[in-house]
């Protein structure tokens, strides 16, 4: 092997592009600002008992392990965010009982990437609203997600709506076990509609509940899906519920191009209500993703509603804006020390300035001019 | 154990604290770019190998290693960015044959905390300068390091000077081996000035060299120290050449308040030369530390000369501008929909808006109006 291999999924971030990345990241960083969302910073490495919150194998296969040379317990390097967002509202801003609105944006590393074009390292940036229960938090952070991803050039962005509502609802009318219904959402969750109707066939169960489940699969589309599923579905009170909150987003984005969707359920597991997702017009998989993810906080000590989004910064390189290269000013190297003055005048203006010492360098194709004292002034010759 | 509970050197960056870095990041970054440095990313994550160039056992220790789920390969996190920026000029931008100006700011885990008060999360940030030898480069470097340390009170800031290449000339003319020139190596790094002259004794050099060895834990000091050391040390051309390094330094920072000190050698393993460091005025430690460190690319199929700095960007916090905090201006739920194109334009400019749902929220200690339609016209009513 190489010394200057890397390894698989992962990559450098070479100037253009991280001059992109960064300056996407600024921008970003003063929407969710100017939002009220307050920035917070958890560290990369944790406990992986505070990190792996839930039984979630998805998210503990993904979490990289290693022994902590200080306590002897066991670290993980975080792979998720939210997790860690949930134990600061929880534990470190618990004086306040009413809303908390943070954001973030930093890298989490993946054992494992999530998918054949995915890094390793994802540059995870999201939003999250504590301690409001009402619907509006929903759409105030699916809003803001929209506006997210709208920093960058997706195409026409196709807003996805679910709702795990549906599905639980059902599940616990129906008399499911906790076996039966994990085992269901999986089969949910792989879109696999022949292989549902087959598993509820063969539990026996009530005719009413087959035939709900087996729907399932068949209710998306756009916004007329919600009048369907209330025309089709077992009248229970918690899918009436479900359904008012999504047509409460429907309501609330006239203009969007929604998708709705009741069996779209890949979610964290952490995940208890609405799920909405951003889609690029080509993208095969979701922008951004988030939820509601109510009690989460129980963990680490207060349980609190919450809802919230995330995407991989990363993920937008090739979508963001072009940035010109940065135009550089040339001294030359004898004048540096007389120029010295002129010189911080022009970077304080944000001008690049750079001592020419007569060799190449990065950036020599795109000098813009050269100081010069002319009349006894520094002044840029143009090129 | 408690669920919210942090390893030991592991710490959150809550609100105020994460805008001050946040800023102080995106100064930093400015900074860099109007001197021509541009900025890259690498991974977090690497091969081992690709980070771990030398024999450094410090290095070593502090990098957290794992297997690699894909390759079976053994993995590192980055315990420091310099290696790779260097695998980056060697290999990536190796079309550049001329000067290669680059800066990063990016997190690094250290499996060991370097002393009693460090983080194991350095936000560790830096610019390097490779393909040119010449003290100008140096100097450069130098004066960028002070800048960057200047976003930040540290007092009157003293600059550090040492020079490797006085020890490395002396041991190579005494003719030391290699394992007697890195455990006197040791010793001077200890200050320890008594097992420094035992040690040389015990291998009955010739008195010239016990003396010379001697002699270097006393050169320390202000400006004069250079004088006091080509008096006093053996007439050699590379201690001569590493005493005429020094002395170009010095006059380029005329006004600067500088410390020399030949023995002051707590380098990396891969510095080769001049060695610079900031102090803070009551700081027990360098601010931020730097060096030449020539042909560290062989490893990665190129060898430069090369000569840059670092610091922990997390070390400074306490030391930034106090930022503000940001003023809210609340707009009543009902209002929302109606008032949205007012929010925008607020929004625009920077201001922070936030719907009232009625509960307490963050930042509701520093409301500074209230978006209202006085006149028909949607205004800030301020408080």
């Amino acid at each position: 092997m190489q010394s200057w291999q890397l390894p698989e999924h992962v990559a450098d971030v070479l100037p253009t592009t991280a001059r992109q990345l960064e300056s996407a990241r600024e921008r970003l960083l003063a929407l969710f600002r100017v939002h009220g969302y307050e920035l917070v910073q958890p560290p990369l490495m944790e406990y992986s008992n505070s990190l792996l919150t839930h039984i979630d194998a998805g998210l503990s296969l993904k979490t990289i392990r290693v022994v902590d040379q200080l306590s002897g317990q066991q670290l993980g390097i975080r792979a998720d965010i939210t997790p860690q967002v949930a134990r600061i509202d929880a534990h470190l801003l618990s004086a306040n009982n009413g809303i908390n609105r943070l954001c973030y944006a930093g890298s989490v590393l993946h054992a494992r990437p999530e998918g054949f074009l995915n890094t390793r390292e994802p540059l995870q940036a999201g939003a999250e609203l504590y301690g409001f229960a009402d619907i509006a938090a929903d759409i105030e952070l699916i809003d803001l997600m929209l506006k997210s991803v709208n920093i960058a050039d997706f195409g026409e962005v196709l807003l996805s709506l679910g709702h795990i509502g549906v599905f639980r609802a059902l599940a616990d009318a129906a008399g499911l076990s906790a076996e039966q219904s994990a085992q269901l959402l999986a089969l949910m969750q792989d879109k696999d509609a022949e292989a549902v109707k087959n598993c509820v066939e063969s539990w026996c169960l009530d005719g009413m509940w087959v035939k709900a489940f087996a729907l399932l699969p068949a209710l998306y589309g756009g916004r007329e899906v919600l009048q369907e599923a209330r025309a089709k579905l077992p009248d229970l009170s918690a899918v009436g519920r479900a359904l008012d909150e999504l047509e409460a987003v429907c309501a609330a984005f006239p203009a969007q191009n929604v998708h709705i969707d009741l069996s779209e359920l890949r979610v964290d597991n952490y995940h208890t209500g609405l799920l909405y997702a951003a889609y690029g017009s080509d993208s095969h998989d979701a922008v951004a993703r988030g939820g509601r993810y109510d009690g989460l906080g129980a963990y680490f000590g207060r349980s609190r509603p919450a809802t919230g989004f995330s995407f991989d910064l990363r993920s937008f390189i090739g979508r963001l804006p072009e940035i010109g290269r940065q135009s550089v000013v040339m001294v030359a190297r004898e004048d540096a020390e007389a120029a010295k003055d002129a010189v911080a005048v022009l970077r304080e203006q944000g001008q690049c300035v750079v001592v020419d010492y007569g060799i190449g360098h990065n950036g020599s194709d795109n000098i813009s001019g050269h100081l010069k004292k002319i009349d006894g002034v520094w002044q840029v010759a143009e090129v």
